[in-house]
């Protein structure tokens, strides 16, 4: 347990705010956290018929590269986490699922930001239409199974959420 | 791609730095991307010789709660990510091990963040002297293979490289 003896935003965004927080510690000393504050966020594992992973390739300006990803996005404000999976599936990618379950929920980064991951498995798709947000740029890949396991294990697939849902997914008949 | 129209950085901090780029998008539009930058970190999947994992619970301001975790920590300037490995190993838990093999790297939020982290896989691990950084205030845990998947599919891990090691620990015979 850390007490906050002190908080003060520093920056609010669009995406993120900036908070420091002053604590005092279990061990009687003090510290301060920077922490980055997010409205959290879902990943989506989405399959196709064929078995076939569903990603999304974009530019990452914070990494300044391009990522292979599951398609994910922010919540909104109040949105159910499910509901925002299925949002953000098909503005990304243009497939409606049928069929959205829930995996798991994970912190991306606890040590300086409060973001959760909430990853969701998405089969039963169907081909509606792409519409992503006006500051996006995404192109959608498929890939199988076997290949995107090579490419988290041989560092072609970088991100976290990512590598978390592939490596996750022969557990998946498991968690469903 | 996206090009840098206007970079500017509005907090230094002691962890992590905030800038806000106004970048070009591929399709002509200007976006503004908020990005933390972090200087990387790594984190240890550490094994005994009875296969426990050696882990670390500690609270976390950003999340406020407490997380079980692997050991981890920032990489200092210039510092040899598997050194650091050493490093925080043994500040963290007391323990030094004499292989330390490198797993793999990830972006742990690329949305916002340019943070790294390397995986390692430390085995042969000898009791030396625990020494955290005096804001840290960190127990170890020894927990069973099958334990720790139980509690990555059951949430009762939650931090993103914690699951992320777990989950690759089936994989390591074929990454070393």
């Amino acid at each position: 347990m850390e007490k906050t003896l002190e908080s003060r935003t520093v920056y609010r965004g669009s995406i993120i705010n900036l908070r420091l927080d002053s604590v005092e510690l279990g061990n009687g000393r003090t510290a301060l956290r920077e922490v980055v504050e997010h409205p959290g966020a879902v990943g989506i594992l989405a399959l196709k018929k064929n078995g076939d992973i569903v990603m999304v390739r974009q530019y990452r300006k914070a990494v300044e590269r391009e990522l292979l990803e599951l398609p994910a996005g922010k919540l909104e404000k109040g949105e159910d986490p499910k509901e925002c999976a299925a949002r953000e599936l098909e503005e990304e990618t243009g497939y409606r699922a049928s069929d959205i379950r829930y995996i798991m929920t994970f912190y991306t980064s606890p040590g300086f930001s409060n973001e959760v991951m909430h990853l969701f498995y998405a089969t039963g798709l169907d081909r509606g239409e792409k519409h992503p947000d006006e500051d996006e740029v995404v192109d959608t890949v498929e890939i199988g199974q076997k290949e995107a396991l090579d490419m988290v294990l041989s560092g072609g697939i970088r991100d976290g959420k990512t590598i978390t849902g592939i490596l996750i997914l022969n557990r998946i008949n498991e968690l469903t």
